[in-house]
């Protein structure tokens, strides 16, 4: 999702650093001396206005979350969100590129990774873009613990048939998908995001629960 | 496809033996005796009312058919239709059950094999018969070319969802996905079954190609 560039985006989330991580290169490989104990960590790639992640939060204090956004701009108008309420404690957020992941996060210490509504970049030329292409499918391999999980959401049918061919091609393991997933029982449990809430009349929402063989890990 | 049990279904069968084949075990590892020529053999399992086939046979008369059929009473449905019009030189049917093709081809003799619209048996306890299940799997893996291809139609979802995973746990290939057939560029190549035809206005047509690795075949 992109926003209007903010001019004084960086600022705002300087100000905002009791929510959002000023340097996370400060915390490399050492996330969970950020929450202080040993639960595991979730993050969300792309976090947009970060409603999903938020409502993540509130429901489950025993894990700690990290929303990793590429825009300062776009992490601003989550900031203003989250912060009209009381900021869990488990939740923090960072301006961050996926691909520079590796970089931050120490190998197998991610539990869980949530993709969104991820940018389809639909031309052919931009396939490398997209979060579930084999270079991302890479960083993600090596920072998600042997037991952890990818769940990724999308309405966007080209992506989605996109990725269900690369993450085949890449040999990982599909663990359950939904090709309508508001009108299936899957659906009790989902957390919906904004863009969710607002697009989803329009056709289906898919998602994918995806792993990596524990023998290539 | 289920039709009310016709008690001479098998002697209509053997009466429309220019189109039917009587006997297939006559044939066994010779099916190219069948036709005379030494074309790829292409086969349709579970061919319904056999119009997709039929349709298929007089578009590629350089490419053979076989369509099979488990049900006899279908069979002759399939067979009044056809034999409506002239029948083409390169379109066998017959009554036989996928399970044991093992018995009848060869191994690597098949070019292509057709899935469309196959019974969903959608309880948990009936999912060994779906014809994407690993037991299936595993006949059309001997048959099968090391070149060839498997195209898979559905509108179940809950069908072409488990198809999804069953195909990925065996480790087969992903050449291609459509998650609304009728609705993308691939429609214009499309033939059309009854079925499809009659129930398409409900919800997307699924599709997927796959293919075995060739290294493990």
């Amino acid at each position: 999702m992109r926003l209007r560039n903010n001019p004084n985006a960086l600022n705002i989330l300087l100000e905002n650093n009791d929510l959002v991580i000023e340097n996370p290169e400060n915390y490399k490989n050492n996330f969970k001396s950020l929450f202080n104990n040993d639960n595991p960590i979730y993050i969300e790639i792309g976090m947009g206005k970060g409603d999903f992640i938020y409502q993540n939060a509130l429901k489950h204090p025993e894990i700690n979350y990290i929303g990793i956004e590429k825009f300062p701009s776009v992490l601003v108008s989550a900031v203003n969100k989250i912060k009209q309420n009381e900021v869990p404690n488990n939740l923090k957020l960072m301006h961050y590129d996926a691909i520079e992941l590796n970089n931050l996060f120490d190998d197998n210490t991610i539990d869980h990774i949530f993709l969104n509504f991820s940018d389809p970049w639909p031309k052919k030329k931009h396939a490398k873009r997209r979060l579930t292409s084999s270079k991302f499918l890479d960083v993600y391999k090596k920072i998600l613990k042997k037991d952890g999980f990818i769940e990724f959401k999308t309405d966007n049918i080209l992506l989605f048939e996109y990725s269900l061919v690369s993450i085949n091609e890449y040999g990982m393991i599909l663990n359950s998908v939904n090709l309508d997933l508001h009108n299936s029982d899957e659906n009790i449990d989902n957390i919906q995001t904004e863009y969710e809430r607002k697009f989803s009349k329009n056709g289906p929402i898919y998602k994918m629960v995806i792993s990596y063989k524990n023998d290539e890990k």
